[in-house]
């Protein structure tokens, strides 16, 4: 998506080999009207696939995630970082180690708004080692549901993420794949 | 705003006296439809005013405000809760006391993305006692930024952040307007 390949190479900051800060569009500050296209764009790759649901992850997943509903007509639902939540009964739970920030993490899903009748797109930001979205899975299989497939804003195609994801059969959509952090820039893959 | 009212009398649930729960469409899982029109309300009511930002906190106020900043065209800032940043130099920051969790957050913004130039709109799911209003507004002012106003999804006008924030001054637009959760009803003011 060449749109956002833009963004990244003028607004994107490259802090070390493996970390690209977005913060300026993605993960702080929002671009509405970038996310509107990239909600565009995952609709367009996922479109007559039989999504009921898109399940993502507070926070950076929401904006990306609420713009593809609102293109598939289908609801959105982010999962919580256990901290965060005021009810604690009914829950789907997954764990997730953040290599960021070398800790692990507690997410869930209120059991109730997902059933096994849906087939269900999962969202994120990045798509790095596949932590992140191992858990999606596992939340969404708790259900009884199905996977349609991955939409990945910024995919880190250097980690091991995406292989380790498609080995298991899942689709994956990335918008941007980059290739290399190395030296301080950005090189994408296609 | 009809269409909200409605979305909460049919799917809210009141957990008590002081607690309406809207999982089923704003603070887990998300309506993208309602969120558009939400978005396009708070534009419409804002119109004209010179807003240069939006301003919200994780992870709730990230869909309204998005959707009003697509129609603003203005980009939108998220708040983040300390624990979840990855970079913590050049940060603006204030705490908020949350009545419901009976704990303190630290919240922050990175001083970069806001300058005395800006004309912020700050956007909530929620307004009850106002405490996380105030430490919005409270980062806008430490970065010599401007108030355009609140936009609120939900107020609970029975709690005292309405009058808080209008004696000093502030303009608030709240789409709907809870007088009473008494009795397990929604109750609306207007």
């Amino acid at each position: 998506m060449e749109a956002l390949k833009q963004k990244i190479r003028e607004e994107g900051i490259v802090l070390s080999d493996q970390v690209l800060k977005v913060d300026a569009f993605l993960n702080h500050q929002i671009d509405p009207r970038l996310m509107q296209q990239v909600g565009h764009e995952f609709a367009e790759r996922f479109h007559g696939q039989g999504v009921t649901k898109i399940v993502t992850i507070e926070a950076s997943g929401i904006a990306p995630a609420v713009m593809a509903g609102l293109e598939l007509g289908v609801p959105v639902i982010f999962a919580r970082k256990f901290q965060s939540l005021t009810l604690k009964n009914d829950l789907l739970i997954s764990k997730v180690f953040s290599f960021t920030k070398q800790t692990e993490s507690t997410i869930a899903i209120s059991a109730k708004h997902l059933t096994a009748a849906d087939h269900v797109l999962v969202i994120d930001d990045f798509l790095a080692n596949g932590h992140a979205a191992k858990a999606l899975i596992d939340l969404i299989q708790q259900a009884g549901a199905s996977v349609a497939g991955l939409g990945i804003v910024i995919e880190k195609s250097f980690q091991e993420g995406r292989g380790l994801l498609e080995s298991e059969g899942y689709r994956i959509e990335a918008l941007a794949r980059v290739a290399s952090l190395a030296d301080g820039q950005v090189t994408f893959l296609d």
